[in-house]
């Protein structure tokens, strides 16, 4: 499966099916007179032998956020430059969304700017591969130093996801499921009698392909930032919060963070958008730690909000709610607000 | 007078004038929610009761290259985001070109982008100021890590560089000779004719302002140094190499690549296009230190050089070269020639 992106120019394929990497590097590398592999050193452990056995002279990184510090970023770049990286190079970064952003981020930056392909290996990564953005971690929070620096593919091999444990399946069903929501009703219906007693990888390929095309479509259309793409940050705004607070995996707290979006949804809009029952007995079946709600503390998650990149400004928080399936807005919710819909949501739980 | 780029979006304006800081940067600001200043310390500390004495809470730049190490990055970005900087504010990064390239790298990265305006305070930076290139140092080599970042507008106060010390001054003229040598002989004589005993300010106004519209016309052009914007590294393929081995300034070793280029654009033509004994005794009269060309090493040169990133090659080194006053063309040098012109340079000098 082939899905073009469609931007004015330098568009890009992302490919998606099991077993291509290999093939699909190797068509790639031709056009350039050099290859950096840059691999997650988890998951190098696990596929040099297999997968990864073409992989000549990977600069490991470390595994997950540790690779996103800025010690990292100077390891990275000052690697590629000691082995002597030039602009018609190429660099292909494979791993999970931490690898991506911090790899993302060094092709994006090193001699100001080389080519590179994206290979994500896990299911969170099906998201954040897409769409050129790439980042490092500050002391304030994450990915608020970064680029846009869209690669030349990105190449997602399935047969990475099947070694997957189920705690990252379930961190990456969170993009996955908010792809839904941003989609319509009826796809999140379809998703969760898909999922009803279990979520596993089986099912997944056709939800992972809406999700990259659902992506695709706001990304393309707002590159940058400035209008529709903010609608990809549907549940974030408190999840980042609330996984920077508790370290807890990005999707697990994405997934926290929409239904919190679901409450204050219904609230703004004063009707049951979202039927909040159906939705937590969901959630907490497949062991998503609604529980954690309970126990954050207001005033900091709005100072850890305030933090966020998408916030212009101080007395309010920005955030992505909805009308309706597939039907986003912004809105600004003064402190006063934010603090009673947290409390008010603490309190239902 | 100002100077309007003419990309096909987000044009900016060069202000080149004395006494014009305070009230252009109030124009700007207008349109932000906040504002931050990044000042180079030495700047700071000559101009803060006076040209800066509208600067509120300054972030404090080190001096020079100091600014451009990687745990400066990390300060500068830190410290933004410590104060809480958001997407609709602006950062104005007051110094030469070392705080230039640093606080745009800063202000590129930060949030994945953020405005700024660049206020460039020494000659030198009249030229680095303009084409929105942005760089940090890496280990090996200058300006390896880096992003294109457009400013929202330079504003150039000539006013600064009424203190400039007179070895600033030379350095900065080395680009301000290149521009006139990419533009045509007559600005060549006519720039030679004015400083035919001294090097002062006082005559440097509309070379300024020449060399900045001849330097717009390459960028504008070819915004990511894809083609002819490589032009603009006239003289700085080995003058790169001088400078990081002896850390003389910028423009002082890029006058000492000029004249190299100069004597390799005879050989390569095999014809007199340049007088290098004029050339050379100008240079001399003016305290460029050409005496430095007779020390260096052609293998460590050629090595040093070799890592620039303008280089694609390994095996040769990428030159530009010209064939008249105005006429440049890109060459690569193979590596037994280059050894052959850097020696005979020496003996000849």
């Amino acid at each position: 499966m082939e899905i073009r992106t469609d931007y004015a120019d330098g568009n890009y394929t992302i490919h998606v099916d099991y077993g291509i990497l290999e093939a699909s590097i190797s068509e790639y590398i031709a056009a350039y007179s050099s290859v950096h592999f840059l691999v997650d050193q988890n998951v190098y452990a696990l596929y040099k032998d297999s997968l990864l056995s073409f992989v000549q002279h990977p600069i490991i990184l470390e595994g997950g956020e540790a690779s996103k510090s800025f010690d990292a970023f100077k390891h990275i770049t000052e690697t590629l430059l000691e082995r002597g990286i030039k602009r018609n190079h190429l660099i292909v970064v494979i791993g999970g969304g931490a690898a991506g952003d911090a790899g993302g981020f060094a092709a994006a930056t090193v001699l100001r700017g080389v080519d590179y392909i994206q290979v994500p290996t896990t299911l969170l990564a099906h998201d954040s591969s897409i769409g050129g953005k790439t980042a490092i971690n500050s002391g304030h929070g994450k990915n608020l130093i970064g680029a846009f620096h869209r690669p030349k593919a990105v190449i997602y091999d399935l047969s990475f996801l099947e070694t997957l444990p189920h705690h990252e399946l379930l961190s990456g069903f969170g993009e996955v499921f908010k792809h839904a929501l941003l989609k319509d009703e009826e796809t999140v219906r379809t998703l969760m009698d898909a999922t009803r007693t279990k979520i596993s990888l089986d099912m997944m390929k056709p939800f992972i392909i809406s999700g990259i095309e659902t992506k695709m479509h706001y990304v393309t259309t707002d590159e940058k930032e400035s209008g529709i793409r903010k609608f990809l940050n549907l549940g974030h705004t408190l999840g980042h919060a609330i996984e920077y607070k508790y370290r807890m995996p990005h999707g697990m707290a994405v997934m926290l963070g929409l239904y919190f979006m679901m409450y204050a949804s219904n609230e703004k809009a004063a009707r049951n958008i979202f039927d909040l029952d159906s939705f937590r007995q969901y959630f907490e079946l497949h062991g998503y730690p609604l529980e954690h709600l309970k126990a954050i503390d207001e005033v900091e998650m709005m100072t850890l909000m305030g933090k966020d990149k998408k916030n212009q400004s101080s007395d309010a928080t920005g955030f992505v709610l909805m009308n309706d399936f597939g039907q986003c807005y912004f809105t600004e919710i003064d402190s006063n607000q934010l603090k009673k819909y947290i409390s008010q949501l603490k309190e239902s739980l």
